[in-house]
C-alpha cells in the first residue's frame, strides 16, 4: 500500500491563474480520493487544442481560475477511494474526459457514449460527489505546507500535475505492457479521430473519405480510415507542411484550399465521381463544415463533426440540402465507451493496427510546459509529450 | 392491343395556366410513349401539398406554365414505348415522382433511393429522352383537333389528366387485386411518411416518437410508427381537429404548441424522461425543425426531415448541438426504392399492416379539382381523391 494513502499529497502542478497567463509550476496539495474516486500519479501528459481553448478563456462561461488544465495523459493509480473495484494501486491507467459509470441508462445502451453522470462537460470544475475540489494551493506554516485556496478541475481529468484525483468512471485500466508514452494519445486525440471513423461513420473497406484539418485529430481520422481499408483519403489543410506527415497516416491526396480557384467541395466532387462517401470536419470552422458536407456524395454521404466550434454562428446549411440524402453526425471521444471499449483499442494499437509513433513530434520535461503550449499554438507540433513524474516501470 | 397505341390521344386534363389561377379542365393531346416511356390512363389521383406549392408558384425557378400538375395517382397502362419490359398494357400501376432506373450506380447501392437519372427534380419540366413534352394544347382544325402549344410535365408524373406519359423508371406495377383507390396514397404521401419511419429512422418496437405536423404525411408517420410497435407516438399540431384523426393512426399524446407556456421540446423532454428516440418534422418550418431536433434524447435521438422548406433561412442549429449525439437526416419518398420495394409495401397494406382508409377524407369527380385544392388549402381534407377516368375493373 502506498504510504501516501489517505493523506494529502504535496506535489508539483502547472497552474493556470488567468486567461493567456503563462502556467505556473508550483506546489499544490492533492486530497485523498473520496468514495468512487481514484488518485493517479501522472506519468506523461500531452497537450490538445481543447487545453489551449480553456487557457485562452475564449468562452467566458467556461472560465475558471486558478485551474489545472490537461486531459490527455497516462498514469499509475496511487490509491483508490471507497467502493472502487475495477482499478487498484499500481495499475496503469488513462484518464478519460468523457467517463462511463457503467450503470446509468445511457451506459447500458449501445447507441451512445454520453454517460448521464460523467459525460464531458466544459462547464464542470468541481467533483460530483461533494461539489468541492481535490486541489488547493499551499501555504507555508509551522510544521510544513498546508491547504489554502481551492484550484479548479478541468474536463473530469486535470493532468498537468504530478497527482490528480478523478471519478473512477473517468479512469480506464490499460495493459501494463503497453508503450506508456503512446497511451497518452489514446486519452483523447487519437481515440477521438480513429473512433469517429470506426464507431461513428463506420467506414468500410474500399470507400472514399475526405478529412478537413490535418491536426492530430484529423490525422488520426486518416490513420483510422487507412486501418479500415479506405481506398482514398483526401486531406485538406491550408498548411502544406501537414502534407508530408499525412502520408504516414495514409493520406492519398492533398488539397490546399489556398491553391484553388474553385471551392474545395467542387474539386473533391470532380476527382471522386460526385463526392466522397465520408467526410470529417476537424477544424471547428462552420464554413469548412459546409465544404465538408457538400464534398460527400448525394444519396449516402456522411459527414462527421469532430472539431469544436467556438463561434455564435449556426449551421450554414439549408434544410432542403438534407434531402439530397446526406447526413451530419457529431461525435464525442470518437463514440468510444471508455471502460468497455478502450482496453481492446489499446490491444489493437499494440498490434500495430493503428500506428501511434508519428503523432508524438516533440518531448519536453514538465517544467517546459509553456514552451509546449507555444509549439502547439504555432502549429509546430502534433503532440508534444511532457514527462510529468519520474517513475520506475514495474 | 389498345386501338390508341402509337397514336396521339385527345383527352381531358386540368391545366395550370399561371400561379394561383384556377385549373382549367380542357382537351389536350397526349403523344405516344417514346423509347422506355409508358402511357398511362389515370384512374384516380389525389392532391398533395407539393401540388399546391407548384400551383402557388412560390419558388420562381420551379415555375412552368402551362403545366399539368399532380403526382399521386393510380392508373392502368395504355401502351408502352420501345424497350419497356416490366409493365405492359392493362397493368395497374402507380406513378412515382422519384424514379428507379435499376441500372445506375445509385440504384445498385442499398444506401440510397436517389436514382442518378430519375430522382425527384422540382426544376424538371420535360422528358429526359428528347427534352420535349408529351402534352400539348389542341387546336380545332378541319378534320378534328391537332397539336398546338406544349404543356409542361411535373415531378416526373403529371397525373391531373386522363392520360399521361412517364419514363418507365417512374412507373411501378402493383397487384391487380389491390384496392385501387387506396393505391393512389402509396404514390406519394403515405409511402413518404411510413417509409421515413421504416427505412430512414428504422423505428424499433417499444421506442418513443414525436411527429411535428399532422397532415397526411405526418399521420402516415404515426401510422408507420404504430405498425412498428412504437410505445408512444406524440403528435404536435396547432390544429386541434387533427387530434381525433391522429388517434386512428396510433397517436397516443397530443400537444398543441398554442396551448403551451413553455417550448414544445421542453414538454416532450419532461414527459419522456429526457426526450423521444425519434422525431419527424413534417411542417417545413425551420423553427419547428429546431423543436423537433431538441425534442429527441441526447446521445441517440434521430430527427428525420420530411417537410419541404420554402424559405431562404438556414438551419437554426449550432454545430456544437450535434455533439449531444443527435442526428438529422433527410428523406425522399420515405427512402423507398420504388420498383424494388413498393410491390412488397402494397402487399403489406393489403394485409392491413398499414391502414389506408382513414387518409381518404373526401372524394370528388375530376371536374371539381379546384374545390379539392380549396379543401386542402383550408386544412379540411387529408387526401381528397379525384376520379379521373371512368373504367371497368378487370
Amino acid at each position: 500500500m502506498a504510504n501516501t494513502q489517505g493523506k494529502i499529497i504535496t506535489c508539483k502542478a502547472a497552474v493556470a491563474w488567468g486567461p493567456k497567463e503563462p502556467l505556473v509550476i508550483q506546489d499544490i496539495c492533492v486530497d485523498p480520493p473520496q468514495k468512487m474516486e481514484v488518485r493517479v500519479k501522472i506519468l506523461y501528459s500531452s497537450i490538445c487544442h481543447t487545453d489551449l481553448g480553456a487557457w485562452n478563456g475564449v468562452n467566458e462561461a467556461e472560465r475558471a481560475f486558478p485551474r489545472i488544465l490537461g486531459h490527455e495523459a497516462v498514469g499509475m493509480v496511487e490509491s483508490v477511494g471507497e467502493g472502487v473495484k475495477d482499478v487498484k494501486e499500481g495499475d496503469y491507467v488513462i484518464p478519460i474526459f468523457n467517463g462511463e459509470c457503467c450503470e446509468c441508462r445511457v451506459c447500458k445502451k449501445e447507441e451512445s457514449n454520453l454517460c448521464e453522470r460523467y459525460h464531458v462537460d466544459p462547464m464542470k470544475r468541481v467533483m460530483v460527489s461533494d461539489g468541492g475540489t481535490r486541489f488547493s494551493t499551499t501555504t507555508t506554516k509551522e510544521g510544513g505546507l498546508s491547504k489554502s485556496q481551492p484550484i479548479y478541475h478541468f474536463l473530469n481529468t486535470s493532468t498537468f500535475t504530478e497527482y490528480t484525483v478523478l471519478d473512477s468512471a473517468c479512469v480506464v485500466k490499460i495493459d501494463p505492457n503497453a508503450p506508456l508514452k503512446h497511451m497518452s494519445l489514446l486519452s483523447c486525440g487519437v481515440s477521438t479521430g480513429v473512433g469517429a471513423v470506426w464507431n461513428i461513420a463506420k467506414v468500410k473497406e474500399g470507400t472514399t473519405t475526405a478529412v478537413f484539418g490535418l491536426g492530430s485529430v484529423g490525422l488520426a481520422v486518416a490513420e483510422g480510415a487507412r486501418a479500415r481499408g479506405a481506398s482514398r483519403i483526401i486531406g485538406v489543410d491550408a498548411n502544406p507542411s501537414k502534407f508530408e506527415t499525412g502520408k504516414l497516416m495514409g493520406v492519398t491526396d492533398f488539397i490546399n484550399p489556398k491553391d484553388l480557384t474553385k471551392s474545395t467541395h467542387k474539386i473533391i466532387q470532380d476527382i471522386t465521381r460526385g463526392g466522397v462517401d465520408y467526410s470529417f470536419e476537424c477544424t471547428g470552422n462552420v464554413d469548412v463544415l459546409r465544404e465538408a458536407f457538400l464534398s460527400t456524395h448525394t444519396g449516402w454521404g456522411s459527414t462527421v463533426l469532430v472539431g469544436i466550434y467556438p463561434t455564435p454562428r449556426t449551421l450554414p446549411l439549408h434544410p432542403m440540402e438534407f434531402f439530397d440524402g446526406r447526413t451530419i453526425t457529431g461525435s464525442v471521444f470518437g463514440g468510444f465507451k471508455p471502460k468497455s471499449q478502450l482496453p481492446n483499442f489499446v490491444q489493437q494499437c499494440m498490434k500495430g493496427v493503428v500506428k501511434l509513433e508519428p503523432f508524438i513530434t516533440n518531448e519536453l520535461p514538465f517544467e517546459k510546459i509553456n514552451d509546449a503550449f507555444q509549439l502547439l499554438r504555432d502549429g509546430k507540433s502534433l503532440r508534444c509529450l511532457l514527462q510529468i513524474s519520474k517513475f520506475l516501470k514495474k
